[in-house]
């Protein structure tokens, strides 16, 4: 499968710490074990020209992986239109990562205002959250491999309620310790595509290193995939029968 | 309750036939089975300044019953923002009608290319489909007083595949005589708000005037109100718990 | 309104520390504040000849409120099937409460295993889990009037995973200070009839007390009213075109 | 993948055109394209020991394809009950064929009484409905590979209403030439297990010999398909966190 990784990548170039723990970017982390499994991964970056997907990458990717966060508005509305055209018309996957629910292409894809949701990042970050993310969904594809929970010490939390629309299928429910829930694994169709927002990811915690994390993403993309076909036809039909 | 009736009013200004059928445009016919009903009801068109829809109005609407077709360009980006605004945040229902499907309030409350579907209109209109629209849902509020199903003798056809989400819920399904099905009934929400989009009531055809059509809009705007509430908090939350 | 609360009522018989608590039984406590809202209740304990639900009083009732526990073996079958039926064929409101989730009822009307989930009540009491209960549809009629969450100080624990179907709607999630979350309210359908299943409400805490969770079971009946109709028809039929 | 097809063969048994149609048996023409796509695949007949499903064999099946109609009845109750738990706990999925609709299984995982629905099956034959199947679900991995739509030229009508609950996903509508449609492909998930309702196959007709209903099948027995895992852990749970 041809997995494209798109990054905002300006935590990791604007601030030490995060660099530290991602020292080639969270898109270097999250290529890395998607190769590991055997798929053809590019990565791409905010700074790149085009930002980094000219329309013959993104007309060659069968599953687009997103992470963004603040500097969202720099993507160009032009890619943002062919990014949500080729998961409707052509069925391209799409993961979206954390903060990447505030950006234009799943604000555009949900009809809703997704960003709107209750958050908390502490620093320093020993005391942040810790998040418990239990299964709901046993026999989601993107639920196998993974026990009834898996716990990551240190998370951003992320609180209901939240304004994105209520999932075609709910994977996951996260648990914060400051009180707070959250849908954490979400999954939605939009014409031909498949989307699955997936929660967890701050930039400050070492969340795409764990495995259940890993196996989640993995799982995300074998899902996503939705082979090419030739388009149905819309607009002015003859009837089927007299 | 408040309910405003917002019709393009292009067919029954510009063609005469149209203008027969429905003499006080079909808003004026939605209009009166509502105030019949009791309620509170304005008309605004396209062709009245601020589109009919000042702020001031919409803010004191509580569904927003909407026909348009093909001059929806010319409904100004702000008030479309504005009526997306009223749903998701203020929990305004909204009732799309027929070729409101390709509205662009429609298009961007489901963020999907919901205007995609196959269509066919006969001239001369004798020759037009008949459709069967068939409850599937009977436990809907929508549904209450409809018979298993009811028949709509001259209707525009509208196909699957069509580009919509899934619906949360889909409470009638249409058969026509040549050979399509359609999944006319279909409710959604976005936010604060609740959106019914309904099938029927192409511009050439005697349909608002069809009983069945009444109670299923006058169920409708009961079921698409939501009573007004203090807006829930997003953002910065301090913990719940220690 | 027709409300019938039905209540297990073997831990207000045979445990004094939950008779000091309830001293009218659960089924009292519940009976009180539906009554103070105008509906006209009746209520039925097990202990009660045909377990308080002769086939009239069933018949009479557009809601039933269904409380039970261990002795669920105690229902005998046939009275399940008629309560199903009335759900299925005639529309019957059905709120199903807490440890109901294991009763014969519901497990029929679900298809799948309800009971099981995990769980874990504390004695003594004082270390029982506190649960935070989250509105995550903000819209739907069974959240009006809750603000986005409420605090219940103890209850019992249930936690994810469960082998519930997915809700046709999910309306409440909870938090519990031992790390878990659960659905804890969630709308189905089946057939004519509206189902709600809401999770707090153990025996030995003041849950029914509780202006909010009041609050949610008034509004639940309200939801889960179905009006009376004429049954559509099954079985072979005429074609309706030639 | 190990697939079970299992037969009530009954009309092949009993009515010589049926017979003439369906020489090995619907489970025979099933089990071949199955066959010659690679998975091992075991026949199972009501007339054999223990309607040819031992425990063991159960154990050892992927997923189960039931077809059934008038004989539901001779099917053991505690069969019934293993089938349902090797899905619901075990995640073995489950394709169910047209009048299986009605079978103990069926309703069992349902919940509700599947079995109600309109139905027309012609004497003679010729004047059978016709059926156009169309997707509404472009993305579904059942309907990859399948056009828009496809027709089978007679079949029995089934037609809505029905007592089904609304399934997870609709994949599939049908359109028949009386007037009716059908809710014709349906998912469902119960416990850990995928279960998929498709409409067409009556016995009278040949369906299953159809190059787009076998392509249904043979997608629908990859997606049914869930993985072994160890069981998730249900009853008393201490605390994740202190």
């Amino acid at each position: 499968m041809r997995i494209t990784v798109w990054n905002e990548n300006g935590h990791e170039r604007f601030e030490e710490e995060i660099r530290a723990l991602y020292p080639e970017g969270m898109h270097g982390c999250i290529a890395n074990f998607y190769r590991e499994a055997g798929h053809e991964v590019t990565t791409a970056t905010l700074d790149m020209p085009e930002i980094g997907l000219p329309d013959e990458l993104l007309d060659q990717t069968d599953v687009l992986v997103w992470w963004s966060h603040g500097m969202i508005n720099e993507v160009p509305d032009e890619k943002v239109k062919k990014i949500c055209d080729r998961v409707i018309n052509d069925g391209m996957g799409l993961i979206v990562l954390h903060s990447g629910h505030a950006s234009k292409i799943f604000r555009k894809l949900m009809g809703a205002r997704s960003g709107h949701l209750k958050w908390r990042v502490a620093y320093p970050p020993e005391i942040d959250d810790k998040e418990i993310v239990w299964v709901v969904d046993q026999s989601h594809p993107i639920a196998q491999g993974i026990d009834e929970k898996f716990i990551l010490e240190r998370e951003e939390m992320y609180g209901e309620p939240t304004l994105i629309p209520a999932p075609d299928e709910l994977v996951f429910l996260s648990w914060f310790s400051g009180g707070e829930v959250f849908r954490s694994g979400c999954t939605y169709k939009r014409g031909r595509g498949k989307i699955f927002y997936f929660r967890p990811g701050h930039e400050s915690c070492p969340t795409f290193y764990d495995k259940n994390v890993q196996r989640v993403l993995l799982n995300a993309a074998e899902w996503a995939y939705t082979p090419p076909a030739k388009p149905y036809k819309y607009g002015w039909s003859a009837p089927v029968v007299e």
